[in-house]
């Protein structure tokens, strides 16, 4: 169980929604569950005069904050999840079922005081896979498994109300918290960014980059860089290393 | 989790759904979650045309049934479940929340080879009282409380997709099914009603409907009756008692 405090360090972002009625339902789930921070990462003008029509979620959509990219959407958030129907790529994140993946939300948001970011993907293709790759992991909601192997697809709006629903449900007695919190806390995307930024840096600096292409695309680069799952007290360290790298590469400046 | 054989044993049935692209909603969270058989109880003429178009559902609304009447709509089946929101009326029955709900379907669906229909209402008013008294028990699907103490009320698609997550996800360890099923087997509500009847009968003939009208409405007389918990070795029983008496009060025929 999450409480209001708890409750309002959840954003639910959704990037590149096309049908305001979704958009309307995700805000109405999110009322249901006690959220309130909604983010939209649209290229174009959001249809919200639409989606403000969607009962009780008024609050919701009035408050809603349209966001020019997916970085800055999640940009203070110390975890970004990314909800995905499995098979449909190659994943290159850890994937977890939604009931193993709430509590694992339900933890963080116990232990830490970041906030913490829930991704969900247009209708049609879902989050791609640059967009997955801001994320630190990902969960999918189970769907049934049809013996002609066509896996079945969510609609937005029910999609975003269970995974609220499973978020906010009580923890189970053997959940419950019960590792103490560390000294340090989780970085947050920004300072994800700033590190992946760094890291590319170094990488074509060295000419790694030219010798690996395939491997240094920015997704890439970044996912390699949210593995490292990065506290506050590392990240510096690691900052302060990327940056004497560059420096002895003639990049940048000694610190 | 749920056999292939028990999900097909799984009705839900839509009660006075008034928006085409909720029955359509409802029809797509079915067929992710492996339901096939949706029952639409509507007094006019159910608006399908624009509900078959919902995607990937199309086999769930092309085999759905449409029923003139709720009693017709559960006649085969053995467990009648209506979903609510808490708060709206003085309700009559055990009413659960879904998480505990789920777990007692399961395994009424492992013990015994019936038919279960989940029952939803109209988006406007959810089910009436007389619909609920139809219904064995009641679940709910819990949601934020708000400190005005307006209860926030759940799309119909999206209620419906909850409900059914919630339905088809694994067994806990400490819910699996223990207990060995026993050798009588719970009765239709067909059966219940034409228990109902009955009892109705024998209470206008003995004169209680005249003297207790407040305890003799239709729905109290159903709750009444489904309260008993009749099995299919006891159900005989009654009925012959019943019969009995109104043959005894000279309205029916000696068996």
């Amino acid at each position: 169980m999450l409480s209001p405090e708890e409750l309002d360090r959840v954003t639910v972002v959704l990037v590149r929604a096309r049908n305001p009625n979704n958009i309307g339902a995700a805000a109405r789930a999110m009322h249901d569950f006690g959220l309130r921070h909604l983010r939209v990462v649209n290229e174009y003008a959001v249809p919200f005069e639409s989606a403000r029509s969607a009962v009780d979620a008024s609050e919701v959509v009035a408050n809603a904050v349209v966001c020019a990219s997916l970085v800055e959407a999640v940009a203070d958030c110390t975890l970004v999840v990314g909800t995905t129907a499995v098979g449909e790529r190659d994943l290159q994140h850890a994937l977890y079922p939604l009931a193993e993946a709430a509590p694992q939300i339900r933890t963080e948001l116990h232990r830490e005081s970041g906030r913490i970011a829930l991704l969900f993907g247009s209708e049609k293709t879902g989050l791609s896979n640059d967009e997955l790759s801001h994320c630190n992991w990902l969960l999918t909601i189970p769907m049934h498994e049809y013996a002609d192997l066509r896996h079945p697809s969510m609609n937005l709006g029910q999609a975003v109300a269970v995974c609220l629903y499973e978020l906010v449900r009580d923890d189970p007695p053997e959940q419950k918290l019960i590792n103490p919190p560390s000294g340090a806390s989780p970085i947050t995307a920004a300072e994800q960014e700033r590190l992946s930024a760094l890291l590319t840096e170094v990488l074509e600096a060295t000419g790694y980059t030219r010798r690996h292409p395939a491997n240094c695309d920015a997704a890439q680069i970044r996912r390699l860089g949210r593995r490292m799952s990065l506290n506050d007290a590392d990240a510096p360290i690691w900052m302060g290393i990327l940056r004497q790298l560059l420096w002895k590469l003639g990049r940048g400046r000694e610190e």
